[in-house]
């Protein structure tokens, strides 16, 4: 048991503050428990991100969320105040369909993917052009028919192009789609999750997260999916390619251990700033078994601001 | 590395049957996969059973298939031409009934039961007095709306008096109901399962299974569920009440090492019959790392009529 080094509290402490905004040319923000939850932004926060620009300090958003794509992202920031473009964003959704169009490659005759997730999901398949089925299509939005039984399970209503399976957060999971994609990875099909987040942090509160609704194959299949969101370093590696950011001026900020501050620290980024808005807690990082430490810590984003 | 002794092949072998036969004065059968596939039942399994009955042995069909309640199974089984008693039939939702009236005795402010599962559940729920809300409620099968994020998160559409979550398989999943059994279970809700299966066998193929289906609230909770279906010993213990039997003289017949044949085999009944009509294969048992070895196999469970 060796313990760990702590992170350093920078809440109040304005000197502290300012050497840490002085450290990183690119700050990377998670959104839910950071930024929001659910609609409702925190206090502050818009007022924080214009200090951290007026600074001239670049800001990305790195969400897990696949329900919304990036110019989703650009609306719902603007409704809060917050100025963004889609090139400051950065989802699962995107990453996941990046990975498919440019590393996975599948053949021409098995390129589709049979989504099990949002819209979100299905604007950054479709600025990839990657084939799809499933996804928010109504005619996967129904329950099983003894023909769906029958047909599923020889084979004849599958599409024998589909190659993948994607997996995010579907807030219209159901029988039906989780039985396609059990039959498609059964046969074979590459299996790839926009993340693997437990729950979903939204109004106060928690739901169950994309990781919950893929375990139905996880379980049944015994595969186990190629995550696309953090702390998947295959997002990092995409994130740094796109923003040729020089990782050691780069800090994480997010309020997960097991997602936002592993995925900085396997990133080998010059630092990871954990809120207490989101799903962890003080406790989590002091435990001998944390999932991760960060190296700095704020009780909220917007503490930040007395650096103003 | 220990060579695990391997089961004793039965079929062709006249006077290995009859030796089998002789050794028991109870069968307990599982039905998906040994019984029939879907609607589809075995060829010779009618004569089968009719001929262990014919030299006195007593039939007792143990199903973890939670979607009927045992008068279901009766009419079922009369389509097929099996005349059964509902005294014949154990299933994992009558298991569960009993489990929650007799054995777990909530309080009575909080007695209810939110169930993820279909009508069988709900049947033998009520043939224990015990309430429920959840199930088939048609209120409980459609999208999620604003209100219902409020709701759930803050509570306020919570039943305070709800102590218990059932999963089973549930044809008709969805977010609502997830998100409904994950706030009662943070909120301290016992979690139990009629059955963990992974899979489930219908139409000569696999569906996500019950145990795949409860995967959601067991990840997004981090708790697991006490199973009442097969292999658990609370189900084996339960027949034993019920039908008094010399667990010596008392044979598994099932067609899932890590269902059937482990639940005979923690149940140290004098033997274990696997078929291979269902899941397992022969490669299962012979590998390492087997989840069970039965004492004996068939092919299918009709070439125990070569006895007669």
């Amino acid at each position: 048991m060796t313990a760990q080094p702590q992170p350093e509290y920078l809440t109040g402490d304005v000197a502290a503050i300012n050497a840490f905004i002085d450290r990183f040319d690119v700050f990377l923000l998670d959104c839910d428990g950071v930024i929001w939850s659910g609609d409702h932004v925190f206090e502050g926060v818009v007022e924080t991100l214009e200090l951290l620009r007026s600074r001239g300090k670049r800001t990305v958003f790195v969400t897990n969320n696949s329900t919304k794509s990036r110019s989703d992202y650009v609306k719902k920031f603007a409704a809060m105040g917050i100025p963004s473009d889609v090139e400051d964003i950065f989802g699962s959704a995107y990453s996941s369909a990046i990975y498919i169009s440019r590393i996975l490659k599948l053949p021409p005759h098995q390129n589709k993917v049979f989504v099990i997730g949002e819209a979100g999901i299905e604007s950054e398949l479709k600025s990839e052009n990657v084939p799809f089925i499933g996804g928010t299509d109504p005619s996967f939005r129904r329950d099983m028919t003894p023909e769906d039984w029958a047909g599923i399970a020889d084979g004849s209503l599958l599409d024998p192009e589909v190659g993948c399976v994607l997996t995010g957060l579907d807030f219209h999971i159901n029988y039906l789609k989780l039985s396609h994609a059990y039959q498609y990875l059964r046969r074979g099909a590459k299996f790839l999750a926009t993340n693997v987040d437990s729950t979903f942090p939204t109004h106060n509160s928690f739901f169950p997260g994309a990781g919950s609704i893929g375990m139905p194959l996880v379980n049944s299949t015994g595969q186990k999916p190629v995550s696309l969101g953090k702390p998947s370093q295959a997002m990092m590696d995409a994130i740094e390619g796109k923003f040729h950011l020089d990782r050691e001026r780069t800090c994480m900020i997010g309020d997960r251990l097991d997602t936002d501050i592993q995925f900085g620290i396997q990133g080998k980024l010059g630092g990871t700033l954990a809120v207490l808005t989101g799903v962890s807690h003080r406790e989590d990082w002091e435990a001998k078994n944390a999932a991760a430490v960060p190296k700095f810590y704020v009780d909220k984003l917007s503490d930040l601001l007395k650096a103003a």
